[in-house]
């Protein structure tokens, strides 16, 4: 059976595959760093080579945005999109596959124990930034292609890919190009995207739902240049402790948002809804300890996978203007931004969170008297995505993983984002499918980014029994 | 007369002096910052060399400390005291000078307008890092000794000289140092330190009094590592959260330190007191103007002195280990610390201090009901200092300034800490006179930090019409 042949193979072959991710991931394509932009075009190029290597047709498409501009006034080049093409067979269907290709920024000196852009082997895990997210899973399709090709297997659907190089800054241009290229789009019957991970370590899941971002930055702004604190303490009104308050006043110890309406805003929960989380496995106690802590913001395993996935949460990320060096500096920053953001959630809505943000924040910081000048910016949200798992496509998915794995898996919604799924589910018209590769502590965006070997490579194996369930639906 | 051929020579040798203090401020002598350790300890060895093609007979005493452990558990060696000594002549009295030759961390990025390790002359003004603090002042005392010798002018006094490089840390090592060779400073009659600024842009000065400084770290650690704010975001308690919270609750907006107590240890103001401050030349629309804020904390010029002379304030510098950076990272930190500092005044005691904060901070914290770990940690606290500005030894500098600047100067005090100040006069039991070169706009600490050529230039006259005074006392 072509399957065996092509599992077999894809076994055979891991030392290549690995060596394959490794020269990704010493590609630094961190797009949020306008030092290391260059890389993310490198990356993509590096992607082009290969994937034209095995007659996928590609195409860069420049990015519609053309420069995107940094809070310091500089414009940076915004990464072109790359399309790809392989068959258009008209009596095959045709898989859409998403991916990205740059990656979050990392430094050994962020608690590392590794150097972050080379892939370092360990313990039956693979190391480094980018490992899962998602070069991992970007590789995985082309391993697959190339796996069947050399076994002379033929392609039972066609697949088209658009892999992105800024996915980690929120997709800049994407949607814009997308819309533009609807005919690239046009005849795709369904969508998968490999770019989140399991609930747990051990068992696999399909994703129909992830929640959207709406992030925001607050900026206050006092003298016109940092200060001595000796000279000016206790004569200015000092935009850091101005920042410090208002961040406060977002949430309460308990992790719940104070910004008034927020919660109206929130879909209602169904019996029907309430009754999917009975059935998932869900490890509380795995959860808590991959994490590091003892209490969690409720201690019933239901509450915590809604409030990851079906409730809005908010977190502040950092400030960026004050001293944040090791050491001590006895300086007033002059103008500090609070960077924060929310996970937004169904029924939410972008604009309208943001209207509500800032005249939440807007009416607390009217209340604080201060002299200083106060702005909140919102960034630009993306709306949360919930798609349909008693579609077939969905279950050509489960008929993939019972295959490799031998287990049914579970549907699981997931805290973060991906807004590209919804512009595919929206421009398309078709099902959209979220199929990881990674496990839960695979630790995307943190230190210590890994992806297991074993995930690696029965993710292969499940791309391939997926693609062949594709071409019976 | 000496003085008039020595005012003469110094202006005839401007660009000399200027070219001097540019090879200074070119050696990146940053003692807080660990990669530029070694540099301090460079600029050390330039300025005994100086000092020992003057005559000045040198000797590096070992740091008495060795190491300094830093945040990471990682070590640092810390640099060595120079100290200098021109002339034993029996029957002369003797002066100590005091400066540093460390400075603050800087980067271009920060918003210098040039390169702050390149010293820049615009304006009349010479832009660098080190410029005014304290590098400018340390060299104007070598120059005039260079000029009196090449005029073959007798020095009139023994100088003594104590240069350190680990000011901008807290002086870490000087006064066990000083403790140690009580014999250098036995046969001292007065101690001058020129690191400290004008009350003006216009009029000279004399400070009598210095503030204290107690700094402190609060670190609130959660999950073992950074996590993806998407996948855990409402499901963790977040240590950044938390933070920003316990940060808040420290002043109010109008800059009053909120920690009980505190005002307590504040010295009464007296009658005699008040009216010190009504005599002031203070030009508070000019300060307003310098610093770039329409709204101070008061409007009255005699409270706002107060406010940075007398009374105590608490600045927020920063928080290490959140997202620092342009752009946006959606990341939850798993460990955070926030820096601040309180400048204490008399009768605070730093121990006092410390207690009071830590026990206000705990207290505060236990109210929070956040399950994560918070550690308060006093980083090491320096006393205020307050001389007697009736002793002949600081009418020496008032004549001096009359002969240099044509005014009478006013006695001010300083809302900054030179915590040596009070050692000195510990340890010598004589008078410490603080005879500020640079003006009130110099920027000591922030970004274009400057030294006006005249300042540098009339700094030297008036050093050496100190040191003629100091001989008729």
């Amino acid at each position: 059976m072509a399957y065996d042949s092509i599992a077999a193979q894809i076994d055979k072959c891991k030392a290549k595959w690995i060596d394959r991710l490794a020269e990704s991931v010493a590609i630094r394509s961190v797009s949020p760093s306008a030092e290391h932009r260059q890389e993310v075009f490198r990356m993509i190029d590096w992607t082009e080579k290969l994937m034209t290597s095995l007659g996928i047709v590609c195409q860069k498409i420049e990015n519609p945005l053309g420069t995107e501009t940094m809070s310091d006034g500089t414009t940076l080049p915004l990464p072109p999109i790359l399309f790809g093409t392989l068959g258009t067979d008209k009596n095959k269907r045709t898989l859409l596959v998403y991916g990205h290709l740059d990656v979050q920024p990392a430094a050994f000196e962020d608690g590392w124990n590794t150097e972050p852009f080379q892939l370092i082997e360990k313990d039956g895990k693979l190391f480094g930034r980018g490992s899962t997210d998602d070069k991992g899973p970007v590789l995985g399709w082309l391993n697959v292609i190339e796996t069947m090709q050399g076994l002379g297997i033929d392609m039972p659907i066609n697949i088209k890919f658009v892999f992105e190089g800024m996915e980690e800054c929120g997709s800049d241009g994407l949607d814009e190009c997308l819309e533009q290229r609807k005919d690239f789009l046009s005849g795709v019957d369904f969508v998968c995207i490999s770019d989140n991970y399991w609930l747990g370590k051990q068992k696999p899941c399909i994703t129909y739902g992830l929640r959207g971002l709406s992030p925001f930055a607050i900026e206050i702004s006092g003298p016109n240049q940092d200060l001595h604190s000796g000279v000016y303490g206790g004569t200015i009104h000092e935009p850091m402790n101005d920042l410090c308050w208002l961040l406060s006043q977002l949430t309460d110890t308990k992790a719940n948002i104070l910004i008034k309406n927020i919660d109206k805003m929130v879909a209602k929960l169904t019996e029907e809804e309430r009754n999917t989380y009975t059935k998932i496995d869900f490890d509380l106690n795995g959860f808590k300890k991959d994490v590091g802590v003892e209490k969690l913001t409720s201690e019933d395993p239901k509450q915590i996978l809604m409030r990851r996935w079906r409730e809005p949460a908010l977190s502040i990320h950092g400030i960026e203007g004050a001293f944040s060096g090791k050491g001590f500096k006895t300086v007033i920053p002059s103008k500090v931004t609070g960077k924060f953001s929310i996970r937004i959630v169904p029924d939410m809505v972008p604009e309208e969170v943001d209207k509500i943000v800032v005249d939440f924040v807007s009416e607390v910081w009217k209340g604080r008297g201060s002299p200083n000048k106060m702005k909140i910016l919102p960034l630009g949200g993306t709306l949360a995505w919930l798609g349909d798992f008693k579609q077939p496509h969905f279950q050509a998915g489960v008929k993939a993983i019972k295959k490799v794995y031998g287990v049914e898996p579970d549907f699981t919604r997931e805290g973060g984002s991906i807004p590209v799924t919804l512009t595919f589910q929206n421009l398309t018209g078709k099902s959209v499918m979220l199929l990881p590769m990674g496990a839960s502590d695979d630790m995307a965006h943190s230190q210590n980014e890994k992806l297991n070997v074993t995930n690696y490579v029965n993710g292969m194996k499940m791309f391939a029994a997926y693609i062949f369930e594709c071409a019976k639906i």
